[in-house]
């Protein structure tokens, strides 16, 4: 597998959105989420989607440059219409705009429908917690997991974020999707060749699989809790249904016409219930306590949300970004397809 | 086992509480969420819980006539000192607050801390959902979790409750533990006897157990997610207990001096970001849809957030609300300590 410094493969994604279309500034905010994603060893979430987006600018799904309107505003909210421009572009623009919102009025909650993928939620949550707020996202898509007891798909994997600030501690980052685990996974475990753990998904007729292909086949993913109590997962999913897909006016997973994301972000600012530093100290010591912990038998440590991300990025910005071949190979057709200087921009990768 | 009439135990509740000093009023409204939480099939948060409250306000730990202090407040948020209180009187109070706030603000967060036990959230989150709006409630107590990996308890099972209004359909109310269970659950099994399912607590050494006493010996309830995917429930107790402990300042469910629950309401104003008819006729759509899921094999049909408990309370509606004999013994004890005639009250039961 090719490996490349997340630098240079940043380089690349940029390059190929603008010869694609896209302007200088909006290529250059999708491809840092993109390869922060890789850093963060969530691949699926990486460069991998620089040919997915570039196949629907070429359709028209996907329009750079696309105006994004304030539909409807109030001191402390606002509905963003995005007009299926990027959605790491609209969603920082609805994150930024929930931020200011919240300096004022404490707390605010921006929503935005007609916009492309986004991307992971932590990006959009931490700008909250850089500012000493809180940042809370919740984001709809289209649908990979069965209500608890049924089969069909009709609910999307319905992620939440939350983030806080911290203080001597590594940032508290939580983004998780509602259901057992995110498509992503299955689709990695196909690419691999390899099994799925027992408890991730069901066949088409509703029984337990481990083939991941058994998604792609009528299958669905299962809400987090599983078997045992997966009513709590599919609850969870339907709230960010209802918050991403109703009350941000853009659709439910099992609409048929349902297409790209719905935003649901919210801001809270801490200091009007407690003082920031305060916040911070309080904070730090919880997750302190919590990292001393006794352990389990098989646990050698408890990590808290984002840390995990945190150890990956740390290693990959010194080992590089591994690149399945498929994924450079289908990148360099597109970029050649517009003649980018692949070897100018990644040098010797 | 005893059987009674809602009313009848809602009227005997009310009258032990005024016995042991609460104002008139207070002792009907805790009494009506007991009651409820009977109705609904919750008995571990339901009269069981008269015996405990009037224990605290002779130890001088809930103290009824409390005030309720607003300590901070803006436009659109509120920090509520409840000076030990009866949770239900200060836990009203905060939500209907905060729909206040959300009425002309949109959005709203109202916090709330030193205040006894609130009960369920559901009969919180409702209020908000009454009126026309999203209410959200987290709160924080007494540790019971293990973190994911560890094998103390150090968070609490960090109930989150969400509810949104409806048209047709039976009204949507989300009320979980992010624990795999509820404490009450455990309880219950223990005095019944019962073996737990597997995957619920582990024992004082982080094994898995289905022994409920080994909760009590040392043990720990598992975060939701179990041990596969255990890192997101423990997540979103992380998340409690920042919103109910930290901000709320009600400390967090690991420290030493933690006492009573700590709250923390959002309202969200629907109408400002689409018509309320519109919203309640996708959210029909969404569980009409949902509930004509093709089935897995075993289940007999997908029960929506708060369904259960709809059904349970039409059944006790009608068949009355069983006590366990210890349970009714404790409470007339208590009753006759203070002459309360109980016969009056109840009638032939």
């Amino acid at each position: 597998m090719p490996v490349f410094k997340a630098e240079a493969l940043k380089r690349l994604s940029k390059e190929i959105f603008v010869a694609y279309g896209a302007p200088d500034e909006e290529a250059e905010l999708v491809s840092e989420f993109l390869v922060k994603a890789n850093l963060c060893g969530h691949d699926s979430h990486g460069v991998i989607r620089v040919i997915q987006y570039v196949k629907a600018i070429e359709n028209g799904v996907l329009k750079p440059s696309a105006n994004i309107d304030v539909v409807r505003e109030t001191r402390s909210s606002a509905l963003l219409k995005g007009n299926w421009g990027f959605g790491q572009v609209v969603a920082k623009r609805a994150m930024e705009l929930a931020i200011e919102k919240a300096e004022k009025a404490t707390v605010s909650v921006v929503c935005a429908f007609d916009l492309y993928h986004v991307g992971r939620l932590a990006d959009y949550t931490m700008l909250a917690a850089e500012k000493n707020m809180i940042g809370v996202a919740m984001v709809n898509s289209t649908p990979m997991v069965a209500p608890y007891g049924g089969v069909e798909r009709l609910i999307s994997t319905a992620p939440i974020s939350y983030a806080f600030p911290t203080g001597r501690e590594n940032p508290f980052v939580l983004d998780i999707a509602t259901s057992v685990c995110a498509e992503g996974k299955v689709r990695v475990s196909l690419h691999k060749g390899e099994k799925l753990t027992e408890g991730f998904i069901i066949d088409k007729n509703g029984n337990p699989s481990t083939d991941p292909a058994d998604l792609y086949e009528g299958g669905a993913i299962l809400p987090l809790g599983g078997d045992l109590v997966g009513y709590k997962g599919f609850g969870l999913g339907l709230v960010v249904e209802v918050m991403g897909g109703i009350l941000s006016h853009a659709k439910c997973a099992y609409e048929a016409d349902k297409k790209g994301n719905g935003v649901f972000f919210e801001v809270i600012n801490i200091e009007d219930f407690i003082p920031v530093d305060e916040f911070k100290d309080r904070i730090d010591a919880l997750i302190r306590r919590i990292k001393t912990s006794r352990l389990r038998p098989g646990f050698k440590e408890i990590l808290l949300p984002g840390e995990p991300e945190l150890r990956t990025a740390a290693k990959r910005r010194k080992e590089g970004i591994y690149l399945p071949e498929r994924t450079w190979k289908e990148m360099m057709e597109i970029a050649e397809k517009k003649n980018v200087d692949v070897a100018a921009l990644v040098g010797g990768k």
